[in-house]
């Protein structure tokens, strides 16, 4: 029987943390699978991880034959986490391949998503957002939120590094806070309130007490859209500062 | 005539940025007016910056008339920008005092807020919020931010270290996130949709494709309050990671 519980394995090596130097050690790698081959006596099976890929080689012979039959069997998408001896190899991803010893299936895929997320084409957007989460799993998106992720990072070290004071202003408010911008009305009990299209009026005040002030939260706006780069809701990276004009920002 | 706007007068040193070391420079230095005491041919004003207090000595003689007129008159909590030499003084703030050469009132109070937020006794709290900018000048609130900014800091330092990567989620959602907690309806255009009060269910999705997220960000439950701890609106610090159990977190 092959395992499904995580219990108290762990991943000892991302694949980035793989090369041939490592020959011969014994690794716990995991991640989901993104090609399986099966040819009789030898699978292939390529996991990815946060990191990058990992060529998984079940011999015959190597390893032990219901771990190859259960490697064969699984579909692409599937979880994985393998037990196994890094071995050098010039073909595949880190120059290195894993002779597994033991394997844990933690989420075995049944249906094949309606896309392949590495294919090149690309579906159109509904199909995509049905199943998110494995369109995700595409090169391009996971390196669009990466480095989303760089960018806020790297705007709050400025911010830190000026001594701005991070705040977190009001989202439910009970009137508008510039004019122009449609609000979202909100039931708050038995009142109407609004949802904030901006942190404005707030950080303004808070520069008063604060001098330097900033604020990365959604803001909501009631625009029906009309092209696909306008969103009712998005994240706001706002700042005030006391003592300086426009020239400064 | 004083001058009442910033033109290009610019900070050259914040408060914790002078020492006696710094004996006879010219310095511009701003913020508001703390305490101010005039005594004829003397007035007395310190200020306050975000970092600390300076004493300003406008005395006859060492500065202009006028100016020292104008800071005699200035009412506590005005907001300030002096020019002036910096000169040692043992019972001063910083153990220096600035002798103005050149006064701007950016913003002059005309009547005096409702309590003195320097005063030990506290008024109540609907008093407070009626002037909370000019509240939240108090030492111990001015710390609670500095430590609330430094304790997010820290969090999203651990995240960043730790590979999680950043992720905003939706805040108007279709559905309830989780069973129990009671939701705020909103109008969605001609659509009933509510406030999220977890991103629960997208984080656990996200790890399908970047393993470890995170997210700081405002919760909503329509949860009335029977306490002073309870909050309808909040900030949530929401992580999830894949191959770990509760062991782990």
């Amino acid at each position: 029987m092959i395992d499904t519980k995580l219990g108290n394995l762990r991943r000892t090596h991302y694949s980035s943390e793989l090369d041939p130097s490592k020959e011969g050690k014994e690794v716990t790698v995991m991640g989901w699978i993104i090609s399986a081959r099966g040819h009789g006596n030898i699978s292939f099976v390529n996991i990815r991880d946060s990191q990058g890929e990992i060529q998984i080689v079940a011999k015959a012979g190597d390893c032990p034959d219901e771990l190859r039959e259960k490697l064969a069997k699984l579909k692409e998408h599937s979880c994985i986490g393998v037990v196994g001896k890094v071995k050098s190899s010039s073909k595949a991803p880190s120059r290195v391949e894993i002779i597994p010893k033991e394997l844990r299936v933690f989420s075995e895929v049944e249906k094949i998503p309606p896309f392949e997320p590495h294919a090149k084409t690309v579906k159109n957007i509904d199909t995509r957002l049905e199943i998110r989460a494995i369109d995700l799993r595409r090169d391009v998106l996971q390196k669009i939120f990466l480095a989303r992720n760089q960018v806020l990072k790297s705007i709050r070290d400025y911010f830190y590094e000026n001594s701005f004071v991070e705040i977190n202003t009001p989202k439910m408010i009970a009137t508008a806070t510039e004019g122009g911008a449609a609000l979202f009305p909100i039931f708050y009990y038995n009142k109407e309130a609004f949802l904030a299209q901006s942190p404005q009026l707030y950080k303004e005040q808070l520069t008063m007490s604060f001098e330097k002030v900033f604020e990365i939260a959604p803001i909501f706006r009631a625009e029906p859209s009309r092209t696909n780069r306008h969103l009712s809701e998005a994240i706001s990276i706002d700042m005030e500062e006391a003592y300086v004009d426009y020239n400064d920002i």
